[in-house]
């Protein structure tokens, strides 16, 4: 089972996706206005049953990133082998994880275009997996990390990469420009350790592997992210951890290889699907 | 006129702060179920008419911080003379300002205590103005920014100090423990230059004045915040950008000064109010 956010005719939907279109389940439960309402009250398998048998509402659709009334996404940051040594600042491999907000206006949903903005053509794709709280914790034992999530999802983490280095101690600048990542296409329930502890990512761009690893080899799992995280904050349902990207991003080659209008990008892992966005300049 | 979100009696209220109590203005504005939404609608003035000769409705209450559910937060780092220098790691004063998200949850409202965590017991204050955005924008000129602000209000941007240096290339994880900051104690509608550009921040622990600059004298004034910040991303209503901290925090003194239970702190701008928290060991 998959649940998307999307337009339809100008309005805003949620629902289940066929293979035929969007299976609209709004109307059906109007407790929940919003997706994110849903992940609130532990809702997705309700969701789940009401699709069963239903038709398809909505043939012609345009996706939004899942849950675009959320509030609070936390990304992971040089969270995979070689990711460190990529920065090239002579730095140690730090003893805790890296960690940045982005607020959601920063992604684009499912082939919707990544847009790249006149101030510079460093625009760059970084894949990864995301996870949704389902179930509120603080000081969550690693032991007990797998039952406060929800679904899974993917992001393009996009960044422009010259804006990251800009200031003293921090990524922001260069990590939240309007629509410069993307998440989505979906959310998948999360129901087997192995969606997670099995996956392999792939990122391509116009088809060509650019990253691929297995998120085994994080340094910091998903686990040790969740225990961490929920040390300093109350972890809640809807919130959303991006949780590191492999090498080989767009930045790591000599030359760079940056996006440019034209270009496609997917990130794929088996079981979750892929997501698509292609990338187009700012029209100012 | 000043405007506050509060609890009395278990509810959620906004309205007029008076010398005898709140005025609530909730039940005259349906249309606004609460702060953030009469900001994003332009609504501060038709507030302040709707509560000239209305009679304090709460006596008793307690101060929320005034837009709990504001979306976006961002802080802009070492931006006062000698910030940089506070640092001691030799490095240069970086070209654009520091940048970085704050998830609301940080923050607790104006005399509800601060909480220090049993993992850390460097708890320091950090005195700001915060702006709060009522016109939205994107590369917005230095000139005009002024007129995107709708509010101003103070920040007490306090920080587990020991936790912001955890990582590579971020501050997150020292500046997001639940409740470890303030804002508050409300809004001021911003109607006059003056307001910033002559403002003096101090900063009191017990009574002792420990931070004591003027806006004036910031790195990056916030006219140039603006522009910066609406570079990357669309400024919304409702958004809050926190301006910066003057030196003197706890953690530049040699043995650092940190926060303990039973310690008062005390945030002051003259025109907007005084911002005053207690501490209080967290409870396990």
């Amino acid at each position: 089972m998959r649940f998307a956010t999307y337009t339809a005719n100008g309005e805003s939907f949620y629902g289940a996706v066929a293979d035929a279109g969007m299976i609209a389940l709004n109307s059906a439960f109007p407790q929940w206005p919003t997706l994110l309402d849903a992940i609130r009250d532990g809702g997705l398998a309700a969701l789940g049953r009401a699709a069963e048998g239903r038709d398809v509402t909505h043939r012609e659709f345009a996706y939004q990133i899942p849950l675009p009334n959320a509030v609070r996404l936390l990304c992971v940051g040089v969270n995979f082998p070689d990711r460190n040594a990529e920065y090239k600042d002579g730095s140690e491999q730090p003893k805790h994880m890296s960690l940045f907000p982005r607020f959601l206006s920063g992604f684009a949903g499912h082939e919707q275009n990544l847009v790249r903005p006149p101030e510079s053509h460093t625009l760059d794709y970084e894949g990864e997996v995301a996870v949704i709280i389902g179930k509120a914790g603080r000081r969550i034992a690693q032991d007990d990390a797998y039952d406060h999530i929800a679904a899974l999802t993917l992001c393009n983490e996009g960044t422009i990469r010259d804006w990251v280095r800009h200031a003293k101690f921090n990524v922001t600048q260069g990590k939240n420009w309007d629509k410069s990542g993307s998440l989505g296409p979906w959310l998948v329930p999360f129901t087997d350790a192995a969606q997670l502890d099995e996956a392999r990512i792939l990122t391509r761009v116009n088809g060509e592997v650019r990253q691929d690893d297995y998120l085994s080899r994080m340094l910091f799992p998903i686990r040790r992210q969740i225990e961490y995280i929920s040390t300093f904050m109350t972890l809640l349902p809807g919130d959303i951890i991006v949780t590191g990207t492999p090498t080989g991003a767009g930045a790591r080659y000599d030359p760079p290889r940056y996006l440019k209008p034209g270009d496609v990008v997917e990130v794929e892992v088996a079981g979750i699907g892929v997501l698509r966005n292609g990338i187009e300049d700012e029209v100012l």
